[in-house]
């Protein structure tokens, strides 16, 4: 693959009115912020962590172009001094983050960034920007492969993402929590992950008889999945039961349904199959699926194999944004925190520890980095000096079973569609908040 | 800029394959297919057309490039002939489209493509993908105008985006829909949006005193907007008030509130500044802003000048996902259309009529391509042989003033934050009601 694009500029103005002035008081000393999320979602009982694989290659390649400079010069509000500073940055800090796959809960820190002042700040929107949209889409298709209980799911979501590199990322995020294939080709070729897909209703329409149609697919892909509701599903089924029957040759892998009520099509369908000995043809169904769905279908009985799902992968659709955020924790020594309404931060830089019964984590605990705590902590030194530590690197099979395996450890009643009774735990050490504590004080005092 | 990017292997693999297929079987005649939604959102009147621009792009630009073949023959399911019709593919075909900026309903087709029927179902997946998220932002965004009441709107969508071309995407959108400036500076660069920008909380956090903050940053940027909420607001604004008046110098042209009671905040702010004589200094309010709670402050009175709207904006969070589709209306001379359950598709080339009383839209009539009704027809033809029709290129600075101008001529009712009762009219023309019941039992009777 080539390089990543950079895309200096995808940042926010204000980090770099910010940086100007950082850089013109000598506030260069160093920084920590803590990159997390101020709560889940309503129909979120985890989060899994993704997207930093993408975060870190941006952090790796940072730099400013020419005419991003040039475009910088044009808006007549920063010194040259400071443009000259631009030309020449690179990220040269250090990053702890929770390894891609992780499930992680609210305050948790999914990045910790320490660099100089001008250096973690800069990265800010960009790095929010990178890990929202796959985190947000690896937590949703968790949700999705529980409910098809054992099934196969397939990303069809290419065409509601938001654009080609956000399909991407979704697609990358959807395989690593769970989904077994997609229908979209570049993730295929970008990160290896198994390509599916079936018919549309055009080549039906295309053809004068939905006969036709599935004899000319049959006829380039023998073993092909099939479209049979272009216009009335059993008479599609009867279709193609009698071509493979007079073809002699071999059956579709499987049909699929795509609207009307699937499960009462799938029972027929599957009727269909099997008093013509075709036990082997399986079920695909889709059409604005999501886990509610496809719990309901489930339950219902229907005889579906796999499913399809599109819009509700591709953008996470009942929650298409995290609240996460991107904070200053610790600035020259000292533990920073904001106290704004219902936004308060807690201050220094943290580590989170995962607390077992056995093989099930009971709870998580929030506390300071340089903290000793009983139970596993969950962030890991990935990048130090703006270089990538090679031990933190994981192939996405590794994380897509890294996930497995975290997610299988919460207890079972997260895994619940339903809003986890109580929610998991993640108390905040006494360390913690008695630093918290005293930099409240600290800031009233002023 | 450089070449837009083709990202030829963002589609579905049924593109692939189906296209193999027709082509074992000679099926190149001609084909059009519309691309329309099914449905509006719950919460929208009206949709506001946008990402055409990036789809002629993308059409005009569409290549395979030798990686992406190899990477197509590595999967081992397609024949080597197939491989080298792709190789050599162009979009050769005719597009006629509905202008960026224009407001329109559902079943109202944006593109109508007219090639071969291997070129026009090729480009499906990624024509859906690149219109949906500009067209879901810009018709979220003139909601956000509309609820601010001529009050400055500004996108500070970046970090809440799905990617970095998304966000440029999102921006683009929000700005052709009435949004006044982004925060992106990429947007900036890429499309000339004004940018806009204040000041963070980790900005104020990195100093030991709110005051040592708000002195820098006025240093470096005079009258640049100021943040006043990071500890306490009405001690904040004591403290600028200070500051202005000990330096004699300017004032900021601005303060940000992005917490807690922001009507209640900005009362109280807007009196100590009147009252410090502080006429001019103006008031942002941000912090997880929509239509809906926009249109509640002003209501409430609150004294604010411009609003800063992020996720809302950035991903259209209360409806990420457009029912958009692409459809097959027409094969080598004959209507096409599908009668799956809900499903259900109208056959044949089409243009939609808007239909004015004076200058107020009244409804519009969706008929038949060729044929003559009353009312101004909406479809342009933009690209014909594979090329842009220059005549059809318009500025984005162009295509916000035709938005706002055509917004402005739909009912007044549409125009409200409910839904609209009666919605919008859309009527079937009597020829193209005729049209799809010959074809519906043309398709019964086979």
């Amino acid at each position: 693959m080539a390089a990543p694009s950079v895309h200096a500029l995808t940042t926010d103005l204000y980090q770099l009115t910010m940086l100007q002035a950082y850089l013109e008081h000598g506030m260069q000393a160093p920084a920590t912020f803590e990159l997390f999320t101020r709560r889940l979602p309503p129909n979120r009982n985890f989060l899994i962590a993704a997207g930093l694989e993408a975060a870190l290659d941006y952090l790796e390649h940072l730099r400013f172009e020419d005419a991003d400079i040039e475009y910088l010069e044009s808006l007549g509000r920063f010194s040259s001094e400071f443009l000259d500073y631009l030309r020449e940055f690179r990220f040269s800090g250090s990053v702890d983050a929770l390894p891609e796959g992780t499930p992680f809960f609210a305050n948790e820190p999914l990045l910790r960034v320490h660099a100089t002042l001008p250096e973690a700040q800069l990265v800010e929107t960009r790095l929010l920007n990178l890990v929202q949209l796959p985190t947000a889409v690896a937590s949703k298709a968790a949700r999705v492969v529980v409910a098809a209980d054992g099934r196969a799911v397939i990303d069809f979501g290419l065409r509601h993402a938001h654009g080609a590199d956000a399909s991407l990322a979704a697609s990358r995020a959807a395989y690593l929590a769970g989904v077994q294939a997609t229908s979209n080709v570049a993730a295929g070729q970008t990160f290896g992950i198994p390509v599916a897909g079936t018919m549309a209703h055009s080549f039906v329409q295309a053809h004068d008889r939905e006969r036709e149609a599935f004899r000319h697919f049959m006829a380039t892909f023998p073993t092909a999945a099939l479209l049979v509701d272009t216009y009335d599903v059993e008479a599609g089924m009867d279709t193609v039961i009698e071509l493979v029957r007079d073809a002699g040759g071999p059956a579709p892998t499987a049909v699929r349904l795509d609207s009307g009520d699937l499960a009462a099509h799938a029972r027929r369908t599957r009727r269909q199959l099997d008093e013509a000995g075709m036990m082997q043809v399986q079920i695909i169904a889709s059409g604005n699926l999501d886990e509610q769905e496809i719990a309901r279908l489930i339950t219902d009985g229907a005889p579906i194999d796999s499913f399809g799902v599109g819009a509700a992968l591709a953008v996470s659709e009942d929650a298409p944004c995290l609240d996460v955020v991107y904070k200053l924790v610790a600035y020259d020594g000292r533990g920073r925190m904001k106290l704004a309404a219902q936004k308060t931060t807690l201050p220094d830089p943290k580590q989170f520890f995962r607390q077992f019964d056995g093989a099930a984590a009971t709870h998580d605990v929030l506390g300071l980095a340089d903290e000793q705590s009983e139970g596993q902590p969950l962030l890991e030194p990935v990048m130090r000096n703006g270089k990538r530590l090679p031990a933190s690197r994981r192939s996405l099979d590794e994380i897509r079973t890294h996930a497995e395996r975290s997610l299988a450890m919460l207890p079972a009643r997260l895994r619940s569609l339903e809003p986890a009774t109580p929610p998991y735990r993640v108390e905040v050490s006494v360390a913690l908040g008695e630093a918290a504590e005293r930099t409240r004080r600290r800031l009233q005092e002023q």
